[in-house]
């Protein structure tokens, strides 16, 4: 089994190109693909800084890539976007498949303890085996600078990802983050069934348990959020992650946009915004 | 049946809104599907141009609007997006979904002879019955200032719709554009079976024939075509367009896009600049 990455697809952007990659993850069992976006290169020997992007429940690695345009600002900002997938596949667990919100396309970032689940391990593919296979792959990035963002489930994993390795990160944003999945029903349902039932291991993977952990987060956590969302007072709590970061006196910059919902038009507004937060934090790192 | 517009989803993007319509055709005879990008509006009583975009093969009215990022452009020029699906449908003609590149979602933009297709009059329905509607039902909108733009298939049918109503619209543009389907397979195939054997009958729907007709197109014509289309030399032929303009003394501004391929990958790269060829003319049409 091939761990290595193939090319399945190239397609030029912004004077860049998309590039759709396959390969066998060992972390999670089964084979998985990812997009990148290299911007255009202004040196053969030119390394690039990356930021990951995690998408939210039933997306794939191609979402963001067909629907966010993030890969003007990318273009523009010189930064490398990498697009996981959101869950392993092809696994047969059964029920996997069963529900939108849990199995295949939510993982939820992080690592199963239920042995049924045994192969959801996205919090350590995402952290451990992607960049080094970035790394040891591409010689045109710079994974020693990287930041982290994500939509709804995917903000909810670039939000605890960043907390939990500071040192990894220089920057984290997120767009209609779930924030406090130890209490909306999406959380819960995929807690107990990928962690048990015993809910201080839930709080290693919640983002609002874990910033009162931390009083020196270094650069400034930007959120977006819809006001139109509908999954806004349900599931993604926003006011419980501000107040957390008052408490814990971490940088919050949390906008309530009027008027948008929860999908990628609302990301495509705003998306700009991210990438120049990220590109600034990845580029004072360089100095 | 309901022939006026019902409105079946909305969301913010840029400032504006993505809203979907559906509404009965009596051109098609069936249920159709369409979208509008509004821009942020200056005042309640302001006037919108409007642009049209016609979709390639396989496309329904969502592509569009989904990938191509048009909504950006428009926001900031204030010019209001139409965007029709690309065939009747529904209508469960036989043989109507055998091929990708023939009947449904393949409707090349002509009124069909054939009895058998005789609800493929896409051409009637854009020209005629979508602009009506629209001016009934949208009093934001300023029908009488309208462009007309599109992808491949959609290409083709900017540009034949724009040659043969000069007086409707003030400027026409297209991303790889089907510019001579007399002469390739794609449109071989359509026109024999929507048109007849009779080659005449064709001309009237093929922008490199109906060219050689017009010697006052009072703008330039903007095409995009990217060099790394697989299409370019069997189905898209703009050489061929090239030439009938220049022997025409029409001016046409034909970009060739180094390592660009057929997607919306292509479109979203350069939107902006055809968005703001058709916002030029359509704010000079109003002194």
């Amino acid at each position: 089994m091939e761990t290595k990455p193939t090319e399945i697809s190239s397609s030029k952007m912004f004077g860049g190109y998309n590039k759709r990659y396959k390969h066998f993850s060992p972390t999670l069992g089964c084979s998985m693909t990812f997009h990148i976006y290299f911007p255009p290169s202004p040196s053969p020997s030119h390394k690039f800084p990356v930021l990951y992007w995690l998408s939210g429940l039933t997306c794939t690695d191609e979402n963001f890539i067909i629907k966010s345009g993030a890969q003007r600002a990318a273009s523009s900002e010189g930064v490398v976007l990498i697009a996981p997938d959101t869950s392993p596949r092809g696994l047969n667990v059964e029920g996997e498949a069963d529900s939108w919100d849990f199995g295949v396309g939510a993982g939820f970032y992080l690592n199963a303890t239920q042995e049924k689940w045994k192969n959801w391990r996205m919090y350590d593919y995402i952290v451990k085996e992607l960049p080094t296979l970035l790394s040891e792959c591409f010689p045109q990035l710079d994974t020693s600078r990287a930041s982290i963002s994500g939509h709804s489930m995917g903000g909810h994993g670039a939000l605890t990802i960043y907390l939990k390795n500071l040192d990894k990160y220089k920057s984290v944003s997120a767009f209609s983050p779930i924030v406090n999945p130890t209490n909306c029903a999406w959380g819960q349902k995929a807690f107990t069934n990928y962690l048990g039932g015993n809910k201080a291991d839930w709080e290693e993977y919640d983002a609002t348990c874990l910033i009162s952990k931390f009083h020196d987060v270094p650069a400034t956590i930007l959120i977006d959020q819809g006001e139109d969302d509908k999954f806004l007072h349900d599931q993604l709590l926003p006011q419980k992650f501000e107040e957390a970061c008052r408490i814990a006196n971490v940088p919050l910059l949390l906008r309530l946009q009027p008027g948008y919902d929860h999908s990628y038009n609302f990301i495509a507004t705003f998306i700009d915004d991210h990438i120049r937060h990220h590109a600034q934090a990845l580029n004072l790192s360089r100095i």
